[in-house]
């Protein structure tokens, strides 16, 4: 098998991290995976020595347009684009093109949703690529549509499904996620200066504004026999990547008493499987630095008796298992590929 | 009027914000206010360039050991020490001797609660130095003994408090806290150092582990009929200073119905008067290098009605506003001099 | 006397700093100094409580547009303007108005100079902002129009004056600056965004293409009997504020065997007087924490004598010492303040 | 072939880094390449779940003490020690061995010097590990005794290299590298906190007294006519990896009017095989963030025709290239592997 890969928007952050791990995917090493078109919009006709300083082994390439003619002719095409761009583009590539998108065109589930929180038409939804969200996993294998999941909605979901889904919590969660800069993209705004970004934290798009959030109710609501009410504030802190998940919900009714152990126990079941997730030991808090770079979440759930209530914590790297690891790990199901094929487990600490 | 000021442990962080605090104080600029001994345990004898080489001013000096004897004499003794060391200090200074303690030794009011988080010997509780509390600056204008609040009391207390006195919100807060490494204090553990702190985000202390949660519970509860359940998660985040506080909390059945709008009046009314309390415009979230290195605590409240919660954010400096600038506002008050005096409310930004 | 000052360009960070320095000078806090005008280009129309958020105090005002009109009526006026803008606005103000120019446009003695570095007309040289550097405050004292230096010729010259004037070193320095990213400025540029600069380290406008270069020559040519050749090399580093210079020079033939002791008497004579610059003690390197927020310049001085070269280093805040704190240094200069008023040299550290 | 292959000092930051590379080397994928004992000292008995958190595969596993025992029965055996350590370990290990240094005790060539620079017993030395040095790939190839170089030597060697080897520049170099803090390994003092570090710059070690300085020396004049002259200046800043080199020297009298593109030819030549090098696109600056995780290091030289210095500038990452990929790249060469193999080119950015 040789399978062709091309990336529509390899010059943003989610872009340059796809061609990181493609390039040591076994298969490219092995020659069977080739990179074929890195597409840009103002970026293209740039060199990729300039464009994708970190990857040398592409110097010699330039940056071409992203529009269908280009992305033509690839198995699988990654669209690392701005949001309402996606739609488009797929509607004329062949159906059995594996494409997967980094955006959040495919992600919701119900058009309603769509319109309050997006607006304009609504393009329905794709096989969501959380392969850890049981059901999901069968979902991806052989797809050829896929959404790929926001980076917050991994954290907060990885984080709180095992105890939703046993039915532990009450189904209103309060989640706090303090990421890194290199989720705000490359888009050359004051804000997202160095000198306003370093030595400072900021909260944004607070009181239910930040668009991930009914991303995080779908999911956790899908296992849930009520809907999930998510008060979601996300945190911008002064590191390039990572995201530390702070989630808690009251223990339900039918779970008072819970303690950690039994919490645990549901986690540890849960994520028993799972090659991306690991469960710390019982004390040790998740950091972002021990999964920098690799797609893996560390997760930690304990019950604080006093307030009532479960808290569950999750650290990613917000552009590995984040958006581009997860879209190659979403990839390898397509393909029919090992899953954990080209994805560190190990991360580039300290 | 001529005042000497003591600092025992001042070679720490809390302690050398104090000697920045103190040099640039109008009173000492006007030669009436000497910064006496500075004290240290295991810095005893290091010059002063050598433990404080940020204050020039005082480069001939030596640090002199912490004991009665070195502190007697001066009219105000600040204790920067850790927890457990500021009874037997006071209890060898005279009654007329201003006292501020940065600890927590004289923090909780009730016995039960110190046995609970911290054991030991209880030694009471002095007046508590969050002069914004309604009652409190009355308490600590000529009080000769103060306890200082713990910094994440500060912003998680002056976030709430109004939500909390006007019954907005039912008594069951959740509180995560995104805090720079110096509030870890100078001690020289691994997990402290830079590389494992920089490029990293934590949680600590977590599910009701952290010794501020009964005093954040013990502030709030002061004006709520109910007490306060707390659910607190401080988050360590690689900036050298600030403190971001993220609360939130349903909105109280007889509160139903509060929006943003109104919210905002409650805070407004509740800070007119507070020179060190600044209620951002609606729509401008607190950042922390906003009020680095000033005495200020910037705040925004708002209602997130899809979860049914109001949130409420908090800036401050941890080392000004949240320890030696709020020891500097307390002595004001105790020696009758303005409670402004010189403490910055100009940030050191970016 | 009662003074009003105008801040031109005041949204930046340079404008930034003016007025916290300015907040808090000791004729403000007397009523004797007012703040006028704010005025900036794009930002004109801003309420002050969005452009300048860390200056609560100043929270009813809003940024005024640059020009003379508005500039008009104030006694001093600070231009934090790109190069370029100041000739047109000084020409229109009158005589005595005292004008500080933060930008490069009346710094370069030779029109040459200007021209080969800058380009465009030449608008003369103003007394340039060093007062440290012999024979400069006596020029600035009570002059009209001032020249501030850039920030790494502040550094530069400070770290390597005492030498040259003493003829220690041969007249080839070699400079490396790290500096901290507020020196780049405001301006939304890709490389300057945070996901780019932290945790990252590089080098730009290298080999002899930075403008501060021939003003570190002029600065130190004027105490030297030959021209003086300068290699100078800009890092930008992760942190907000600060510049560690690192220079050197191979010693001069005269000097051959001057041991680190006798350079040291060299430095110390030097600036036995000058309240803003500290020789460190022996074998303590200046550390750009240790003058974060002050006026201050830390400066060390050693032999190599392996290399036979004279290494000298310095720290500064490259928006205090590097810039606005200059200003106010010379401002009260011009005005016959003490020259520290409002200058403070006690850094905010950690 | 089965290989296997044992870390003492796993728990530091070059083990952790080893540890990374070796469970992504292609032969440990395969099955060929088994990792044994991690040892540690004081960290002897931790879980590796706690003494290396980003290595989830190796989490069933304990760290065992540093002795001959443990070490023995390896076919490769990295230390990464402490120097002074790794002579009597290597005694004990059998000669066919590949033993790997990290640590300085092997990377001198004169006594002299070890004993100026160390002190102690000279315990000779060993095949360097720079194969980018002409003739010591060939030394290295099948070598069972390897000493890594230090950083700093690596990135000031690769840098300057080119330039000596060819003649262009005399040998008096200046050398200033800027040091992300992972470089101050793990041990717990003041110094290297996160308080300490971040937002803070320093020079330590200056002036001939940093001991990588011998070893640039070593490397240079290898190539050289004339013994070559360092003034190195190492310098911290607030990153956890990453090393940037500026380094310069006068061209040689011989090879006055060497301009840019004469220089970057023969850098171009020099480099023109290796694949770990890479001369940048002439008016692009290397940056860490390139180099970040990758076993690369990125080159730009230029000549400053006013100053009539060639400036070399090179950044690595100072854990894989500076030490464990170097360590890996020279295992590989040890062991008849591809040099390149299990070592990523494309690097973790931002």
């Amino acid at each position: 098998m040789t399978v062709s890969v091309a990336i529509a928007g390899a010059t943003g952050y989610a872009g340059g991290e796809l061609v990181r791990l493609l390039l040591g995917h076994p298969e490219h090493l092995a020659g069977n995976l080739q990179i074929g078109a890195l597409t840009g919009a103002s970026s293209a006709g740039t060199p990729v020595s300039e464009a994708l300083p970190h990857a040398p082994e592409l110097f010699g390439r330039t940056i071409e347009p992203t529009d269908a003619e280009h992305l033509a002719g690839h198995d699988v095409v990654f669209l690392a684009l701005p949001h309402g761009h996606s739609a488009e583009i797929a509607a004329q590539l062949p159906e059995d093109t594996v494409v997967i998108d980094c955006a959040a065109d495919h992600r919701l589930t119900d058009a309603g949703d769509w319109a309050h929180w997006y607006g304009g038409d609504y393009s329905g939804s794709w096989p969501y690529g959380i392969p850890e969200m049981p059901g999901h996993r069968e979902e991806l294998a052989g797809a050829t549509r896929i959404a790929l999941p926001g980076c917050f909605p991994t954290g907060a979901t990885l984080a709180l499904l095992p105890a939703v889904a046993a039915g532990l919590v009450a189904p209103e969660v309060t989640v706090t996620s303090v990421s890194g800069v290199s989720g705000a993209g490359k888009k050359p705004v004051v804000t997202n200066l160095g000198a306003e970004t370093m030595g400072s934290l900021r909260a944004y798009n607070t009181a239910g504004r930040h668009r991930h959030t009914p991303e995080i109710a779908q999911n956790l609501g899908e296992y849930s026999e009520e809907p999930v009410s998510v008060s979601f504030t996300p945190v911008l802190a002064p590191l390039p990547r990572g995201i530390l998940t702070v989630a808690s919900a009251p223990l339900a009714e039918a779970a008072a008493g819970t303690d950690t152990a039994a919490a645990r126990a549901v986690y540890e079941e849960f994520y028993a499987d799972e090659p991306f997730v690991t469960l710390l030991a019982e004390g040790v808090q998740p950091q972002t630095q021990w999964v920098l770079g690799a797609n893996t979440c560390h997760v930690q759930v304990e019950v604080d008796a006093a307030s009532g209530r479960l808290l569950a914590t999750a650290a990613i790297d917000n552009l590995t298992k984040g958006t581009a690891g997860a879209g190659v790990q979403c990839m390898n199901l397509a393909l029919g590929l090992p899953e954990t094929a080209g994805l560190p487990t190990t991360a580039v600490a300290p």
